[in-house]
């Protein structure tokens, strides 16, 4: 960030008045430039038994496995954005259930949200985003071909709760420490 | 949004290649600047059975009572901010418990979360944006003087999971159509 959005004067780094960290500030008009965590909204769409996952046709993690999901666009709530995701990368209409899970990914300012939902029918067509898109029952998972620590995470703990016939919302830091593995600190239930 | 806060440049509002909505797109350097909605934190911090409020110092809504909470960081969790706007907001320590509510607000591109947490201790103080903190029991709740639609819903719905001894993840819609009242479109659960 070097220039304000709004009258293309020069910013600094600087600690606002009544603040307490630094800011980008506009040394022109004074506006403040905050800059916020995103939210990523994913679904866990299933047919009968059967999980649908996509593999993907984009960077990162190009080729692997993921369920479907994306960044949240202003104009839309987190309910919208699992819909539109689905549909985009897989082609398939979804009804949206419960949270089933939340992380935060504080390394890329991140808050992913995992929504459980059902496929009406089992109709789904890989999106320009995804090179195919299937389903798959809890025996056929491809885990070590899965595209994100937190969609191996999500799928480990929803089998879990299919098992119990009793979901619980999950609530969970991944952390990626420079140079090191990503790891996951869970805050409500152990994780193995 | 009128310049490239990257290299200063013109910025028009247009489609991107391979994206399906308008964007502020760099007319040098071709940098596209996203927009997406920020993420607001706040706790329900519980002393025995009441609860902390804080009385707003600051617009919106000075004067009025709300649950200690704001906007999200980056280089934090949800969590953080929970404990970091309780500190700020009514100088008390929380521990951070589950997650109670999430709110979708479209129309100002907000989600709201909501964690319930515990005071180890009954130690609190106003911060520079509270005019007051003080500790309610269930039948002293100021509601006439609630700051926002979302405190007051999960206000509501937390009283009436405290009385069966088991919590629930809310999740609902705050619809705020132009010149209409706040409206709440819960998603799981009975409104009334």
């Amino acid at each position: 960030m070097n220039f304000c959005c709004d009258c293309g004067g020069p910013l600094s780094l600087r600690i606002p008045e009544r603040d307490d960290r630094h800011r980008h500030v506009c040394d022109t008009c004074g506006m403040v430039h905050y800059q916020n965590p995103r939210v990523v909204v994913c679904a866990i769409p299933i047919w009968n038994d059967k999980i649908l996952l996509c593999r993907r046709a984009i960077e990162p993690r190009h080729g692997f496995w993921t369920l479907p999901g994306g960044f949240m666009e202003n104009d839309e709530s987190t309910l919208d954005t699992a819909r539109r995701e689905t549909f985009e990368e897989a082609g398939a209409h979804i009804e949206v259930g419960e949270l089933f899970a939340l992380f935060n990914l504080v390394q890329i300012n991140q808050v992913q949200l995992f929504f459980r939902a059902t496929l009406p029918e089992p109709v789904f067509a890989p999106g320009i985003e995804s090179l195919e898109v299937a389903l798959f029952a809890p025996g056929e998972i491809p885990w070590d071909e899965l595209a994100f620590t937190s969609v191996s995470c999500t799928l480990r703990e929803y089998f879990k709760d299919r098992a119990q016939g009793h979901y619980r919302l999950r609530v969970a830091d991944i952390l990626h420490p420079p140079g090191q593995e990503r790891r996951i600190h869970p805050h409500n239930f152990a994780h193995d």
